[in-house]
């Protein structure tokens, strides 16, 4: 988390609507963002047609020409990638390594930012007597370009009854503690200044001991940030029992993907996820997109819930350097979430009534 | 799971209560497992005194000799392992790796059985919305023996800003199918007979390969049983928002562990979770265990709840070949906590009532 230069002027931003619900939910996101965006800045935008439909077109997933395109941008917002499940002619996960994964990783995101609050008036599975009257507002940082994401290993034998297959997690102290420098700056500006490593040190001993190692190394240099270690298996618990104790998370790539997924599901769904895929030192763009997929069973209809990629443009603005206005459309959000109830929405109603607020 | 000789006359036992609470709950426990025990059928117990307090008189975790007398015995009875947090004479993990994996991996305990049920009078963290009145009951066949838990990996230029550390999942079609097998002959027998695999295929592919071709594979043979597949961060959604869905779970090491936990906080907390961990092929003594670890914090004061350690009995005696028996233990437990309401009891308490139902 390097201090922001704040983007005046035309900002470049490439969109990769993607697939299925992708496509709706990207519109309501440009409509907020458009209103958001702070006098004098402008939103240059490059549209990709990335995803199920380019790839069971053309057999492209992301050709490097495109990668060099979006290179150059200053922001990306994505909506979700995906075909139809078991469809014959989309190997499963083409689309995941070869596009999102690939995104992340070829342009550094190592930092991959997931907020989780339980907004008032939305319904959370946990009870009254878990949810209590403490807030719950905490932040995952996830790494994202390393642990078991890089693709490292390899099968033998495959097919046969003798094959084995083996998947290798990689952490460099190099990845870890640009990581780990980034989530204590983070809890540095939050109230509770509280950070917690999730990690599996007891059994996951060689990577566990890089990251005890250089969290501890790193929070020397944060006297004031309390710190403190939890198990990923101890973690589901805590998130479950108690969501209201955590304040900013760190951990690895596989355990940030499920812990997210799990504080996604507690605050409400992952209908208000938002994400961000953030190269903190500003070598190639960072990405923004809701947690949630393209969901293809309610694509089409307009029935899905914009708000996770709405927030995603929150988190794209703070990013470059206009926390006021990414502070304008979490507002907005709060109000319209706590105002809809339990009454559904049309996607474009609900981008329609939050853009209204941010505007005036 | 291989059809299951009754045993008869004298059982042969091996006792680990372990450190802090695992004492107190195994005594109960075992209270419950004599009154339970079908005419006939004897325990003859030799307790180990295995756990932190051994390491940390003698440097002993687990001698070769003590495996080898534990291996002899009919099936294994252990409380909980662990002690105090950062006791500076405690490297993080010996005991966990050394004695209880160590376990797990010598005796070839290659299934890791953790059922889940939301008995009746029991406070779930989940809302009344979401518990509805379908029952959750499903059981996790974890696999025990490979996956991210092998210890291969390891590191360079270890505390150097160069340093690099690996951990390598090791996935056999061999280890795979024998478990996958077992979830299968599982479902077959449950009322509902579903099984969902649960992996990360979409980015774990070499290991998520054979798990996927296997489970295919053996599905085949079982025509009546439906099959699904879940993402391991999508499982945390439908765990939390819809855990009724599930009847039995198959998944890796790694998954199942945090899977488990989820689960176990789900339903009322690890307070009743049990586990078997169990050779199918009876080429070694299975190994019965509550899910919770040996909680120092709350040691010594009779204050921990047994039911988990008194579930475990009941697996023991399913898998010695006395289901009848197995489930009269279950249901003193199911009237017990019906009964028990919001009450706090002592340890010992909780075990009389338990045996005094058993008994009568
Ligand atoms: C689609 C998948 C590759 C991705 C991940 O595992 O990171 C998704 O689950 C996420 O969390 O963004
Ligand atoms: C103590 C630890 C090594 C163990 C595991 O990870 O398997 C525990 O969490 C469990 O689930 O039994």
């Amino acid at each position: 988390m390097t201090s922001t230069p704040a983007a005046t002027g035309p900002v470049t931003l490439a969109v990769i609507p993607g697939d299925g619900i992708g496509q709706e939910v990207t519109a309501e996101a440009l409509k907020v963002l458009e209103v958001a965006s702070p006098a004098g800045v402008t939103f240059e935008q490059t549209r990709y047609d990335l995803g199920a439909e380019r790839y069971l077109a053309t057999g492209e997933v992301l050709p490097d020409t495109v990668l060099g395109e979006i290179r150059e941008h200053d922001a990306i917002l994505l909506g979700a990638v995906g075909g139809k499940p078991n469809d014959p002619n989309l190997p499963p996960g083409i689309l995941e390594r070869g596009l999102l994964l690939r995104l992340r990783f070829e342009l550094d995101h190592y930092v991959n930012l997931r907020p989780s609050r339980i907004f008032p008036g939305v319904t959370s599975p946990l009870s009254r007597d878990v949810l209590g009257d403490d807030e719950v507002d905490f932040v995952v940082v996830r790494e994202g370009t390393e642990g078991p994401y890089t693709g490292n290993g390899g099968a033998l034998r495959v097919g046969t009854p003798a094959e084995v297959a083996t998947e290798v997690s990689v952490n460099t102290a190099y990845g870890v503690e640009r990581v780990v420098r980034d989530a204590f700056a983070r809890a540095e500006k939050r109230p509770r200044k509280k950070l917690t490593l999730v990690h599996k040190t007891n059994v996951l001993v060689h990577a566990g001991a890089v990251w005890w190692r250089l969290t501890q190394q790193v929070a020397a240099e944060h006297p004031d940030v309390t710190v403190d270690y939890m198990h990923i298996d101890a973690a589901m618990i805590h998130m479950t029992t108690n969501p209201q104790r955590f304040d900013v998370i760190v951990t690895d790539n596989l355990f940030g993907d499920i812990i997210t997924d799990l504080a996604g599901a507690i605050s409400g769904g992952i209908g208000l996820a938002a994400s961000g895929n953030i190269n903190p030192d500003r070598t190639a763009p960072s990405m923004f997109e809701p947690v949630h997929g393209s969901a293809p069973d309610i694509a089409g209809q307009q029935i899905a819930d914009p708000t996770a990629a709405i927030l995603s443009t929150a988190l794209l603005l703070d990013h470059l350097g206009h926390p006021e206005a990414a502070a304008r459309i979490e507002d907005a959000v709060l109000a319209d979430l706590a105002e809809r109830g339990t009454a559904r929405r049309r996607t474009p109603e609900v981008g329609d009534a939050v853009a209204k607020r941010v505007a005036g």
